[in-house]
């Protein structure tokens, strides 16, 4: 099972590039550090105990998950101090409840009636965030509605079991920023707003951390005035979009597709490859009004190249990618051959494909 | 394991209709069959041994996959005549070869270059169509360019071990129709110039059957004359953008995603549901410039409603769904309370989902 070559791989994989990925690990956990941060890295990007050990090399003690799934499996992997970072489900609330007797673990709350719920049914205290909407749109409890949160607020004053600990956001708006400047002026913004609802809520005594976090400002940015924890997950692979967006260099991103070529048409200048929607995911990017789903690299025997001149993922379905390239790429290679293919959004990448090949080395399990 | 009613749901379930589905399967069967037409339906869309039985019951014995992984999976379910309609694999040869030993294995070539290999390699003969391109721009030989045809028919022609049973083409541009009347007139270019190609081939001394198939045509045209063998796969389950496309109605939709409610925003007309990207993939479809990325239905014992007014899947996370809806809806659910969502491409749930809950009967298997 264990040292698989590149050379021995029928179908598509992902490949894990170790030295890429701790250094990711390392660059961050370091940044933050640097800032007097707390540091809670989101494991919903790669769900995998292995990689969770590579972050403990690196001293990272608490986590964030988007499921109870993720939070039990972290947790039986030794995981101590999980944050559940999406909106309670109150269906698997026994099963939340029986997880908080053996770990710390941290629920997120998300809307009046999840709080109105809990205050009539919790009969022994669980740590909460509070997740606040700075206008992405998603979950959280609007920030320009003061009102509402005062309602949130003096619901669970009232509530003896729901241990208030902080207030959570997440600025899914700096995804669809177009540059560096734009990201620092997103998070200066998305920070701004958030620091004075802090500020506000501490003069009402209410003594909670600021917990937010987001790949593009946290790789970016370097003004975090008034956050006590930051989340970020994507970092630990990056990918193509990230790459686009200034969050790393294309040689930073430690995930690839490796896909056999099963098809060559020279007269247009494209291959098809095995490994499509079902293994890159149907993300996609536009770049100049075209779209594309990934970009195209010659695999190493451990590692890969930086991205080919004009090569990229033209389009996509269950199985098949069709590449557009070069006739100078063309000419390197044939049908049977593995290329690699970087994916646009290495989270649903991941969750695709259930588990990655360190080459030469080992498997390593996904959730 | 069995007998899990609606209620013990927690988490995101695909939810399966046996009525629906088999009479989808019923339909398109008795049309097949009533045009005199070899049906080889494509199992890629439910990979499920068990709704395989299904097809059987239906008489059914013929069936296509995309990969040699679904052969093998299916071929152990018993069944004996398999057409992998996906550009061979050159990386899987051996097995490939060694599964035709066991069941009569059809493969598919799609490029001059897999030709040329094989002439070179194959020491016994294997069964195979050739894949032709007419217009789509994924796999197959161009189908305007008939030097390359002529080229690939000569090479199979010297080259004893290619048995060459037939052509083999799919559709994929019906899937961007927007009527009815558009997919029936595309239908016929498609098929006009596949039967012009196969009477050219026949002058030539080749007998070969012509093999087709997508959901929309045969679901919706009447005029598949000169086809030998029809290959549909998604009408199994059908989906939102096969109802707008007019392949079915929406009450056929034999999937749905039952979704827990984690957030309800009545301010917004919006709610959060856990299940999203990694549960119903990223496809959508855009009508009057809206996206969405499922719709909202209700969830009954055994089965769902109708799609909700004005309610549908606006956007869409790793495990998030962002739901717009109305206040008459809203008022009928609280967080906690299941929801069902039909899925735009009932392939890609499937897949992603990796299993099926036929409600208060049992769990059905995905590969």
């Amino acid at each position: 099972m264990n040292g698989l070559s590149i050379q021995d791989i029928c179908e598509p994989t992902l490949l894990l590039d170790e030295t890429k990925c701790k250094n990711n690990i390392n660059r961050v956990v370091s940044k933050v550090k640097n800032m007097g941060i707390q540091f809670r890295p989101h494991f919903k990007t790669h769900q995998s105990k292995e990689i969770g050990r590579w972050f403990q090399e690196f001293g990272v003690e608490k986590i964030a998950v988007s499921s109870l799934k993720m939070a039990k499996y972290f947790a039986q992997a030794g995981w101590k101090d999980i944050l559940i970072a999406f909106p309670l489900n109150l269906r698997e609330l026994p099963e939340t409840l029986l997880l908080t007797k053996h770990i710390n673990l941290k629920v997120t709350v998300s809307d009046i009636a999840t709080i109105e719920f809990l205050s009539n049914i919790l009969t022994f205290p669980i740590d909460v965030y509070l997740e606040i909407d700075v206008g992405y749109g998603r979950s959280g409890l609007p920030i320009d509605n003061f009102n509402l949160i005062a309602k949130a607020l003096s619901l669970i004053k009232k509530t003896k079991f729901i241990n208030l600990i902080g207030i959570l956001s997440h600025n899914g708006k700096v995804y669809f920023c177009n540059s560096k400047d734009e990201v620092i002026e997103q998070n200066r913004i998305f920070l701004g707003k958030l620091f004075d609802l802090k500020n506000k809520l501490t003069s009402e005594g209410f003594d909670l951390i600021l917990s937010v976090g987001d790949t593009p400002s946290v790789s970016i940015c370097d003004d975090f005035y008034g956050v006590d924890e930051l989340r970020p997950g994507n970092f630990v692979f990056y990918d193509v979009q990230q790459a686009y967006l200034g969050s790393c260099d294309f040689e930073d991103i430690a995930v690839c597709l490796a896909a056999p070529i099963v098809a060559i048409y020279p007269e247009r200048n494209e291959m098809i490859c095995y490994g499509g929607a079902v293994h890159l995911s149907k993300d996609y990017i536009e770049i100049d009004g075209v779209k594309f789903f990934g970009l195209l690299v010659d695999i190493f025997n451990d590692s890969w190249s930086f991205p080919l001149e004009n090569s990229f993922v033209r389009f996509i379905t269950q199985e098949h990618s069709v590449i557009k390239t070069t006739p100078q790429v063309l000419s390197r290679y044939k049908v049977g051959d593995l290329i690699g293919i970087l994916p646009i959004h290495s989270c649903l990448t991941a969750d695709a494909m259930k588990k990655y090949l360190v080459p030469n080395k080992s498997w390593f399990a996904h959730l």
